[in-house]
C-alpha cells in the first residue's frame, strides 16, 4: 500500500492544504535555487551542455535558465539542473543526504511553464521534496545507501522530480504509481564520478529522467504499481533492505513536512559548509575589534572531527580542492571580507598573495564539537600583532536548518548570484515573483525574465 | 587498466580486423533484428512510444524504423529498441543472460545514418557485443546480478550501446573511458517491472542512454576513467564484487569473439525458447506420418524441470502467457502448422477452438534433459486415434547457439517479420543489403527503406 499512499497524497494534497510556514520556506528554497541556476549558466560546463542539447534540438517546450533557448521540457530540466549544481552552492538536506531542490524545481518548471501558476508550482516542489524526504527516511536506507557508493541527489533526485513532475502533470493515482515504478527503473549515479564533471551532470540527468517517468505514465506507460514495497524493488536493489516498514513513511503525511521540521540548508557561502561558522566567526571578530589583515599573526579554528577531515585541502591547488580547504577560505574571508563564487576560479586560488595569509590558519579538532548536532559549528581563536587573543564560537551555522537563512539574506545571494546574468530591474522582478509565487497565474512569466541572458 | 584496455580494443580495431566468420554471424543477428523491430513497429505500444517522442521533438538525426518520422538519436534508438524488443523475438545470449542486439543495433543505426558505411556499421555492432561480453563474463557477477533483480538487458545494455556508439562516432581512448564512466552513471532496469510495459522500454531507455552517454563524452564530458576497476564502480554497486579479475576480461580480445563462441540464439518462433524444440519435434512428427489434429489423441512433451518451470501457464489467460505455454503452442503448431507472432494476440490466445487441442497437451519433466546443456531439448510423444506412438527427440533446439538458424531461415524469419511493414521489393532490398554490408556505403540508404511504413 506503500506506494499506493504515497501517490494518494501527491494527487489528493494542493497548494490550499500546504501550512503557511511550508510555503514560506518554499519560497526561500525556489528564490535560492534559481540564483544558482543563474550564477551557474555562466559556467563552462553549462555552455557544454547547451551546445550537446541544442544539436538534439526538441520541441520548444521549456526555457533554459539564463538563455534564450528553449527545447523539450526533459532536455530543459537536463541543462537547468545541471546549472543549479555545478557550483555546489544550492540548497542540501541532512534527511536525504542529498542536494533536493536542484532535482526537482527545474523539472517543475519545465513542464510548468506553458500552463500551471504560482501555486501549482509550490504545490509540486512541496510535493516532490516530501515524498523523496519520507523516500529516504526509511530505516536502514541511509546512510548506507550513500556510503555504499550512490550519489544520492541522482538517485533520490529521480524520485523527488518524478513525484513532483507527477503532480504539475496532474497524473491519476493509477499513473503516479506507474510513475513511480517507471523512475525506479532510472535511479541511478555513481558516487565514484565524483571530481569529473559528472556529479552536476547527475543532477542533470536525474531531473529529467523523473521529467520523462511522469510524462511516459501519462503516455499511459505502466510499470510495477507498488516498487517502494515489492521485493526486489527500489530498496530491495538500491539499500539492501528486504522489508520496509510503511508507517514510518506515511505517518502524519500532509502533517509534518521535512522542509519545516527539520528543514533544509542553504549555503551563504560557495564552499563547503564545514567553513561557514568559522567565516562567520572571523567576519564578526574583525568587525567587532577593527581588525584589518595586517592585524593578525594568527587564525585557529576549533572544529568538530568530521570537519577535520572533510576540509582536507590545506593547500589547495585548484577551485574544487578550494571549496574544501580552511585556510583558503579564512584568508580569503579576512583580506576581501567576503567570499565569492569567483574566489573559487582556478587562477585566483593560485594567487601568491592569498597563499601567504593561508599560513596564518591552524585547524584543530575542538573535541566539544564532536558533541551530537554541533559538527557545523567552530570555535575560532584570533591572535593579532600586538599580542591579544579573541575568541568566537558559533555552534549553528548561519543557513543550517536551525539557524536557517532570513529572507533578506536568501534575496541578497540571490541578487549577487543573478548579476552575472539579470540586470537590477528583472532580478527584483524575480524576487519580488517568489516572494509572491502563489499570486503568480503563469509561472511561464517568471521563465520569460530568467531566459534572458546570452 | 581494465577500462582503458577495453577502450584502445574499441578505438583501434576496426571491420578489417574482424574474422570472417565473426562478420558472418553479425549479418545473421543484425537482419534478424531488424525483422523484429520491424514487426513490433505495428505493436500498439510502437504508437504510444512514437507520440511520446513526437511530442518532445528533437532533429531529424535518425529515422524511426516502420515509419517516416525521425527525430533525434537518442530518440530514435529508444524507439527502435523499444519497439525491437516488445514481442520478445529478439535474440538473446546465454553469456549475458540477456538480448543484446536490440540495444547496441538501434544505437550504431542511429549515429550512423547519416555518415557511416556497412563496414563502420558491421565494426561498431560486433565490438559493442564483444565488450559487453567480456563485461558480463566477470566471475561472480552473472547470474547474480540477474537474479538479484536487474534487468540485464536494460543494465548490460547501456553498456553495449555506449560502446558501440563510441566506436562509431570514431571517439578516442580517453573519451571511451568517459564514455564508459557516463553510462554506468546511467545504468538502471528492474526486473520486478517485468509483467508490464517496462520489459521493452527498458530495452529503449537503456540503448537511447549508451547514445547519450558517448555524445556527452564527444561534446567534453569527463568522468571516472576507470569504472570497470575502481572501488565502488561498475561491479561493487551493480554485482557486489569488490575485486576484478582482469585478464579474464581481456585474454584473446580481438581473437576470440563471443558471437561465434559460444554464440548467440535467434528464436524462430516468437515464443519462449523452451517451446522451440518440441514446436519442432511436433512438424516433424506429423510430416513424416501425415497426420492432421484429428488423427491425434494426445500429445506428451517430455522437458527439462527448468523448462518445465518456466513453461508455467498451461491455460494462458492472454497473449504474453501464452508465449509462455506449451499447451498453447503445441495447440496452435499441430492446428496452423506454423507459429506465428500474430498467434499471440489476445483473441486468438482465447478461441475456444485451440482451447480444445490445448487440453491433449502435456508436459512431463524428462530427468535426462537436466544433464548439461540439454535444457531446451525435449523427448516428444505423439499418441495416435489408431494407438500407434510415434517419439522423436531434439536436443539441441534449432536457433539455439549450438544449432544456429542457417542464413535462409534466418531470410525467411525475416521476411515474415517485413511483411508486417515492407513490400517484397523492400524486403528483399534489406536482405541483399545486409547480407552485402560490406559494401554498403551509406548505412542511411538502408534507413530510407527501413523508415518506409505508415
Amino acid at each position: 500500500m506503500l506506494t499506493e499512499k504515497l501517490s494518494q497524497f501527491i494527487v489528493e494534497t494542493d497548494f490550499e492544504d500546504l501550512p503557511e510556514p511550508v510555503v514560506e520556506r518554499a519560497k526561500h528554497h525556489i528564490l535560492d535555487c534559481l540564483g544558482v541556476i543563474l550564477a551557474g549558466s555562466k559556467h563552462p560546463l553549462a555552455r557544454q551542455m547547451l551546445n550537446h542539447f541544442q544539436s538534439l534540438g526538441g520541441a520548444r517546450q521549456a526555457g533554459i535558465i539564463g538563455c534564450a533557448f528553449k527545447t523539450s521540457a526533459p532536455q530543459a530540466a537536463f541543462v537547468n539542473a545541471t546549472m543549479g549544481h555545478v557550483l555546489d552552492f544550492d540548497d542540501d538536506s541532512d534527511t536525504m543526504v542529498s542536494h533536493p531542490t536542484v532535482t526537482i524545481l527545474p523539472a517543475v518548471l519545465a513542464l510548468g511553464e506553458k500552463g500551471s501558476s504560482g501555486k501549482d508550482l509550490l504545490a509540486a516542489y512541496v510535493l516532490g521534496l516530501e515524498v523523496c524526504a519520507r523516500i529516504a527516511s526509511q530505516p536502514g536506507f541511509l546512510p548506507g545507501h550513500y556510503e555504499g557508493g550512490w550519489h544520492t541527489t541522482s538517485t533520490l533526485g529521480v524520485l523527488n522530480s518524478v513525484a513532483g513532475s507527477a503532480k504539475i502533470l496532474g497524473l491519476d493515482v493509477n499513473q503516479v504509481r506507474s510513475a513511480f515504478g517507471i523512475a525506479a527503473s532510472e535511479v541511478s549515479g555513481l558516487r565514484i564520478n565524483f571530481g569529473s564533471m559528472m556529479k552536476p551532470v547527475h543532477a542533470g540527468s536525474a531531473s529529467a529522467k523523473g521529467v520523462s517517468s511522469a510524462l511516459l505514465a501519462k503516455a499511459g506507460i505502466t510499470a510495477n504499481p507498488d516498487i517502494f514495497e515489492c521485493s526486489k524493488g527500489f530498496y530491495d536493489l538500491y539499500g539492501h533492505l528486504s522489508t520496509v516498514d510503511e508507517a514510518i513513511l506515511t505517518d502524519s503525511l500532509g502533517k509534518d513536512f521535512d522542509i519545516v521540521t527539520p528543514g533544509m540548508n542553504i549555503k551563504k557561502y560557495p564552499c563547503c559548509y564545514y567553513t561557514h561558522a568559522a567565516i562567520d566567526a572571523l567576519f564578526f571578530l574583525t568587525k567587532k575589534y577593527h581588525l584589518s589583515p595586517d592585524d593578525v599573526r594568527k587564525i585557529q579554528c576549533g572544529i568538530s572531527s568530521i570537519a577535520f577531515d572533510v576540509l582536507k585541502y590545506d593547500a589547495p591547488a585548484n577551485g574544487t580542492e578550494a571549496k574544501f580547504s580552511m585556510p583558503y577560505c579564512m584568508a580569503r574571508a579576512l583580506l576581501d571580507h567576503q567570499v565569492l563564487i569567483e574566489d573559487f576560479g582556478d587562477e585566483r586560488v593560485n594567487n601568491a598573495d592569498v597563499r601567504k595569509w593561508m599560513n596564518i590558519v591552524d585547524k584543530i579538532v575542538e573535541p566539544f564539537m564532536d558533541e551530537p548536532g554541533k559538527s557545523l559549528g567552530v570555535c575560532l581563536q584570533v591572535t593579532t600583532m600586538d599580542g591579544q587573543t579573541h575568541t568566537h564560537e558559533i555552534i549553528k551555522a548561519l543557513g543550517g536548518a536551525e539557524n536557517p537563512l532570513p529572507w533578506d539574506a536568501v534575496v541578497s545571494k540571490f541578487k549577487t548570484c543573478a548579476s552575472r546574468v539579470l540586470d537590477e530591474k528583472d532580478s527584483s522582478k524575480i524576487v519580488s515573483d517568489i516572494e509572491h509565487l502563489e499570486e503568480v497565474a503563469h509561472i511561464g512569466d517568471i521563465l520569460d525574465t530568467l531566459s534572458k541572458g546570452s
